[in-house]
C-alpha cells in the first residue's frame, strides 16, 4: 500500500492512504490519525490500512463522513514527519571510493574493514521536510548538494537480531534527498563538521510497501530505475538495485550488534552512486560525485554546487514506468526570499 | 515543577506531575497524556501543570476521580522516553583532554578549534531507559562503563538562533547516565564504531524546571553536586558547574548553525568532569576516566570496567542537599539472567 501524511498544521500530521497511480486519497483517521501511531502497533493497524488501500484502488472508498479526493503532493508533509531514530548508511562504496580517488588517497583503495561494516551515521530523526518545501538555507557558499537515496522504516528489533529477523520488520520503503553542505565538511574538526553539514533531509509524498516493488524488491534492495534532475535537466539514470554493498537487512542487522531497534527507525541508504562499467556513464545523483569524477579525469571540479534558485526533481520508476513515490521537486532559497 | 513519565504499556507512557519532595505524584492525563504531547505545546499546556504542581505541594491536589498517590520511580520511565532528536555534547573538556594524555597524543594538548567548537555527537532518540532498568548487554568484554550528565529538553528554534534565544528555550532539565562500550571504540574504523559503543541512555525519575533549581542555574550551568557510586562505594562527587567549557544555550546555538531545532530534543552535556586541582580529588564519573588518570600516573589501567552484577548509582542533590531529580540506579546484566 501506498501512504502519505498531510499537513493539518500538528507536528505530525495527518494519515492518508493514496491509490496505486497517486491520483486519489483517503483519510485514515477513523483508523489511525498518524503513521506514528499506525508504527506504533503495526500489526494491529496495518491490515486495516490495507483494506481501506484495496477499497480506494477498485474506486469502492466511498463513506459517509469520508470520501476520497485528488491526491495533492503539496499538501504533503514527510511521510513520517519526526521518526523514533534516523540512521544513514553509505551502503554504495563506489561514492566513498570516488572521494577518496578525487582526494588523492594513496590507492585510493577503501580500508578492508569498510567493505565488512557499513559507515553508518546517526542522524537528526526531526525537522524532515515535505517533497515540494524548499531547501532554505543562508549560504551558497556551503556547498549546496543534493543526495537522493532509499530509505526503510523499520518495525521492533531486538538486540543480536539477524538480517534475516531484520528484513521481516522492513515496514516501508521511503524516497529521499539527503542535503549535504559540501564545503562544511573539513578533515581536522572534532567530528561536529558533519551534523552541521547534514541540514533537514526532504522526502518523496508517499511511503510504500516493500509488497508494491513486487519482485523489483529482491534481497532487501530496490533493483527500480532512479531519475535525477536538475533545473529541468536530467543529471542521473541511476539503478538503485546495483551496486550497493550492504542490504537494507544488512544495515539494519548492523545496527542491532549492541542495542535493539525500536519501531519507527528510518535506515537510509545514502546517495545512490553506480560504477561506470561498460554502460554510457549513468550521470550524477550528487553534485560532489560529478566534481569528483571531473577531478580523477585531471580536470578542475567544474560543475557547480547549488545556486540559489536552482532546482532538484527526484523520482524512482516502478515496473510498470510510473512513479512508485511521487516526486521530490526542491528549490533552493534564502530564508528571507 | 517537576514532571515524570509513567509506565502504562504504552511507547510514550503517561505524564505525571511529581512533588518538589519526590514522594507523592498525580496523573496529568487531564492535562496532557505524554510530556511529548506537552512539549509540542508547551505555551499552552506548561501553566496548568504548574498549577497542578503548585496544589499538589501544597497538599490540596484531591480531585474528585484523581488524587495524589505515593510516587514510586520503580513504575518510571525516562521523562521523555522518545525525543524528537538527541544530541550528546563533550562540554567537559577535562574528560577529552584527559584521554589525550592517557593516549600519549604529543602534547596533550586539544587543538584550539576544540575550545572554540564542542564536540556534538547525533545519538538514537529513542529507546531511553527508566531510572531503574537494567543495563543488558551481552558481553563483559565490550568495557561497560557509566557516564553521568546533565542534558536539557529544548523547545523550537530556528535556524542561526543565538544563545541567548537558546537560554529561554531550555524547557527542562535531565539527569542521565551515557552507557559507553569503551573496547568498542576503535580509532581505524569507519566512525561506525561510536554508535555501536553507545547503547540506550538512561535517564533519573524526574525531568526538572530550571526555576527549580533557583539560583543554582546560573549561566546555562546547572552549579549543583553531582555523586556517583559503584557497588555501594561512592566513587565520585563532582560539581557539575566546575569545568563546563561550553553552556547548554551555547551547546543549543551552535547546533542552530545551519538547521532548526524542533520542540522535544534533548540535548546532553556528555560526562561531567572535573580538574583536580586545589580540592581533594574529586573521584571519578566514569570507569575510563580513572584508568587514563592510572595511566598518566605512570601505572597500568588497573579499575577494571563494569562486570555482571556490578550496580551504579548516580544523583544530583539541589541547595538545600535533596536529591534533585531522583537516583538512577542499574545493574549490568546479561540478557540471558
Amino acid at each position: 500500500m501506498k501512504l502519505a501524511t498531510l499537513d493539518d498544521g500538528t507536528r505530525d500530521g495527518q494519515l492518508a492512504v493514496v491509490s496505486r497511480d497517486l491520483k486519489t486519497a483517503h483519510l485514515a483517521d477513523a483508523i489511525a490519525p498518524t503513521l506514528r501511531a499506525a508504527l506504533d502497533d503495526w500489526a494491529f493497524i496495518a491490515p486495516q490500512l490495507d483494506n481501506l488501500y484495496r477499497l480506494l484502488n477498485e474506486g469502492k472508498a466511498e463513506g459517509i463522513a469520508r470520501r476520497p479526493f485528488d491526491f495533492d503532493p503539496a499538501r504533503c508533509l514527510a511521510p513520517l514527519p519526526r521518526a523514533a531514530r534516523h540512521v544513514q548508511g553509505a551502503a554504495y562504496l563506489n561514492h566513498l571510493e570516488l572521494e577518496r580517488r578525487a582526494a588523492g588517497a594513496a590507492g585510493a583503495e577503501l580500508p578492508p574493514a569498510w567493505r565488512d561494516e557499513a559507515l553508518l551515521r546517526e542522524r537528526a530523526a526531526d525537522g524532515f521536510l515535505g517533497p515540494l518545501q524548499d531547501i532554505v538555507l543562508a549560504r551558497e557558499e556551503w556547498g549546496v548538494d543534493f543526495g537522493p537515496g532509499l530509505a526503510i522504516v523499520s518495525g521492533d528489533l531486538a538486540p543480536g537480531a539477524t538480517a534475516d529477523a531484520a528484513h521481516g520488520q522492513i515496514r516501508l520503503l521511503l524516497l529521499c534527498n539527503d542535503i549535504t553542505l559540501r564545503n562544511l565538511l573539513n578533515e581536522s574538526s572534532n567530528g561536529w563538521d558533519w551534523m552541521a553539514a547534514q541540514p533537514a533531509t526532504a522526502f518523496a509524498p508517499v511511503a510504500v510497501t516493500p509488497d508494491e516493488l513486487g519482485e523489483s524488491w529482491r534481497g532487501g534492495k530496490a533493483d527500480l530505475p532512479l531519475r535525477v534532475s536538475s533545473n529541468g535537466n536530467g543529471v542521473g539514470q541511476l539503478e538503485a538495485g546495483d551496486d550497493m554493498a550492504f542490504t537494507f537487512p544488512q544495515l539494519l542487522a548492523q545496527l542491532c550488534s549492541t542495542r535493539g531497534i525500536s519501531a519507527g527507525t528510518i535506515v537510509g541508504s545514502g546517495v545512490v552512486s553506480n560504477r561506470a562499467g561498460k554502460r554510457r556513464t549513468p550521470g550524477y545523483a550528487s553534485i560532489a560525485e560529478q566534481r569528483w569524477h571531473e577531478i580523477v579525469e585531471g580536470e578542475e571540479a567544474r560543475t557547480p554546487f547549488m545556486r540559489v534558485g536552482d532546482t532538484v526533481r527526484i523520482e524512482m520508476l516502478d515496473q510498470a514506468g510510473k512513479s512508485l513515490f511521487g516526486a521530490i521537486e526542491q528549490t533552493f532559497k534564502r530564508p528571507d526570499a
